[in-house]
């Protein structure tokens, strides 16, 4: 049955679509309206399943995409021929087994040097096989990035393409055109890599949006648990932090909402039921890092943090029976709050640095040459985490392209070793009166981790030849070198290799 | 080709093994020189590769089992034949692919109820497929966890069996007698639970491990680089510890560590590289935490901990380039080093009730009825954990088999209370004096977030809702109503549940 919908376009029957998009959810819908506000004529299409997704093009067209250069298809096969070749189809759809039958259904219909674009969510050993595999078929394949919620889709998102390096000339001015742009008019896209770089590098995005949260939100719990301030006090410490290095959306959209106010006129904010919701791409990312071997702590605390934040009833279960010190401050509270924004700061810092060491790692096992101050480019606007910090980040890389953690530039080696301060005494407050702040303890226990030059793990190397003699080098002996000492005179002189604790 | 060691047995040509191990490694040998000791007759097979473990089983049965009840065959054929139906193979064989390949090879051997056993360090989720896949063979499956190293494995390890509960009857009476005993004689060893229950309980074990592990070599940094303690005198302290509630194997061997001279008279443990191994079942348990949503922070921590110090050359630069606090302790130095004791007891009781918690979801997960007191019972001796405190976790599972968090028995409750004061201290003195301490602080961030009625994820809920319409729930309203606000007046009033960050 073919039922094409032509919404007042008169190149209709002339000219077909740049690109096509799968998918008509608000991501989805809000991308299309982007593209085709930027001059391209798109193509849309959304399953059809009766009494559930039926009539969804329709809807569009008739109603936000009225007027405008779509072309609707309730048909796969139509939506296909409607695009102009090479075509360009643009999935929006939940990631997982969503996007695989998919490209199951994509493949027979497209030719060969047509391009499958996965603007989804989807994780990047997902999109590594895809990319073989669509590559195997003949065809094209990026999985991208992309960024900023609702907002972002529809007025510019931050794009993170990886995928078919010769799928790129052929998407990057529709990419280009639709992103997010910084100041100086350099769109927040450009080619990351290829297989799954693109959603990597999106992956890490989220994990320090994860961090990005919990800082924020441990700053919260402070002012209100121990300095009892109020969400209207709160909110003007937020909007002043959002004037300097702080400046960033989230800390920008911290403030709006404590000031929000309900029907009551009362803070909204505070009758939010406490309990975080997790399973996506941050606990991906700290998964990754434990494969890799790279220490991403501060994601893993704000992880670890809306897990214990689930557990809502045990936590007040616990609060009831569990005696603590009861919190108080009787210090100079502007200074706390002066060296909160330090601790917040000094975090930031560190799940950069540790999430840049994660990309680098990932760079060196997959073979991808990851441009590091591009990445800051793509995340300085249109994404969740934009912030003028990434401007910093991003010179950094440029200084030195080879840079090998972020506290070693000296720009960040300065203003941390200034921001330390301050956020020690945050850190000892806070555990001194009872506040978890996981995520900014964590930062700044391996913030000293990363000065050490002699960690404790001589004698935990110790330990290990102890009871398993597992080995260990030494100090005074080229590496590479292992010995065993027999330490107790009743284990063997000989070592272990197959027993791994 | 048949070449059967007889070895000095005259029950040879009457008698059938009563059990067959395969691998004869450090960890096999002992395993089956400890089988012997305890009555049975054991067949013995290792695989034969030209050039490299050839002659295995002959110089076994000629050096260490000369003289006593094996059977050694270098055909797994006649390995097979040499055991007493129904047969139990025991291997104790690398984990991963060797299992497969052994398993493979075993089959067509076997015969209807016979057992196939792997005491290897398997992933639970193999252990899980295993059972399933023996048993379509018509044959069982054990896969247990044997911890306590090379010593154990001789004289007594832990062990935790699951798999196919038929085989247990079986096995039980050869497994409860190699198995270490606590005082009043019970073994270190019951039946945990089907499929790959056996293998998970020693995986948390292990990441239980790793953080004990990680929870002294923290106490051992705070008094080395803070309080300037020498090997002797921190060697003094450890041997103190081990006299009361922190009484334990590890505890015991860091004081034996710390006192071990090398032949220039100088401690050892200042000359061995601060650079520790990780890749086993320690992320392994990190890993499965953040899949089943569970904080696991300190074992996280812990893991994380050693992957900064595999980076010692980066360390090195920034311990070289990056400004902090120079440590000096000017306190009562006797009363931090007895709150650094209460740091680590307080932290240690964190890191099992995390543990205990993960065993808990797994359970619900894949319906196991795990005796949690049972399993401090088979942690109480044999292996690495071994402890004093064991059998007060045993207690409070005993009193309440349902306790939910081990921070709500009535007894670790009044003890972490009592430790927190000085762990508190020890926290924000390290952290203010630039000694890293990620798993003491981390613990105590756990232990007051778990406290915590009112975490902070209210504000990241509204951040969320704000971003992407992800919704909330109210305090004020039931459970599983939600909401969503149009914050800024520009969003829609539509939530999103599609776009999953």
């Amino acid at each position: 049955m073919l039922r094409r919908k032509t919404v007042g376009n008169i190149n209709f029957f002339m000219k077909k679509a740049d690109i096509g998009l799968i998918g008509l959810a608000v991501m989805g819908e809000n991308l299309a309206l982007n593209m085709e506000s930027k001059g391209f004529t798109v193509a849309v299409y959304n399953r059809t399943v009766p009494g559930i997704e039926e009539g969804v093009v329709d809807r569009f067209i008739n109603a936000r995409g009225a007027g405008k250069n779509f072309i609707g298809s309730t048909e796969m096969r139509d939506f296909v021929q409607s695009i102009a070749a090479p075509r360009k189809v643009f999935m929006m759809v939940k990631a997982g087994k969503p996007v695989d039958e998919l490209i199951e259904q994509l493949i027979p219909l497209l030719e060969p040097g047509d391009i499958i674009i996965d603007g989804g969510n989807s994780h990047y050993p997902d999109t590594i096989r895809r990319t073989g595999y669509v590559e195997s078929k003949g065809l094209l394949f990026v999985g991208t990035g992309v960024s900023g919620g609702e907002e972002g889709a529809l007025l510019g998102p931050s794009m993170m393409p990886g995928g078919s390096p010769a799928a790129w000339p052929a998407v990057k001015e529709i990419f280009q055109a639709i992103s997010a742009k910084v100041e100086d008019g350099t769109p927040c896209c450009d080619w990351v890599g290829e297989g799954g770089a693109g959603h990597f590098v999106k992956m890490v995005h989220n994990g320090i949006e994860y961090g990005d949260m919990q800082i924020i939100t441990e700053a919260y719990q402070v002012m209100k648990d121990l300095l009892g301030m109020s969400a209207d006090e709160m909110h003007e410490v937020f909007k002043e932090w959002n004037k300097g290095d702080l400046d960033s959306y989230l800390i920008e959209i911290t403030a709006e909402i404590l000031a929000y106010k309900d029907e009551k006129g009362e803070p909204l904010v505070e009758k939010i039921l406490d309990t975080a919701g997790q399973k996506g791409t941050g606990k991906w990312t700290a998964v990754t890092a434990l494969d890799f071997g790279i220490p991403l702590t501060l994601i893993g605390e704000s992880v670890f943090a809306r897990c214990l934040s689930a557990q809502k009833e045990l936590r007040v279960l616990a609060s009831q029976s569990i005696q603590g010190p009861k919190a108080s401050f009787t210090g100079d509270k502007v200074q706390l709050i002066a060296d909160l924004k330090d601790a917040v700061f000094g975090a930031k810092i560190i799940s950069y640095a540790q999430g840049y060491n994660l990309m680098k790692e990932a760079a060196n096992e997959y073979k991808w040459n990851l441009n590091y101050g591009g990445i800051a480019l793509m995340w300085r606007g249109g994404c969740i985490i934009r912030s003028i910090f990434l401007a910093d980040i991003k010179k950094a890389f440029e200084t030195n392209p080879a840079l090998e953690n972020l506290l070693l530039d000296p720009y960040f080696k300065g203003v941390v070793e200034k921001a330390q301060a301050g956020w020690r005494r945050v850190c000892a407050a806070a555990l001194t009166n009872g506040i978890p702040v996981p995520a900014l303890t964590s930062a700044l226990c391996y913030f000293d981790g990363l000065r050490t030059a002699q960690l404790p793990a001589n004698l935990l190397q110790a330990q290990r030849d102890y009871f398993g003699a597992h080995t260990y080098e030494r100090t005074d002996q080229p590496r590479g070198k292992f010995f065993h000492t027999n330490w107790t005179g009743r284990g063997g002189d000989t070592s272990s290799t197959t027993y791994v604790v």
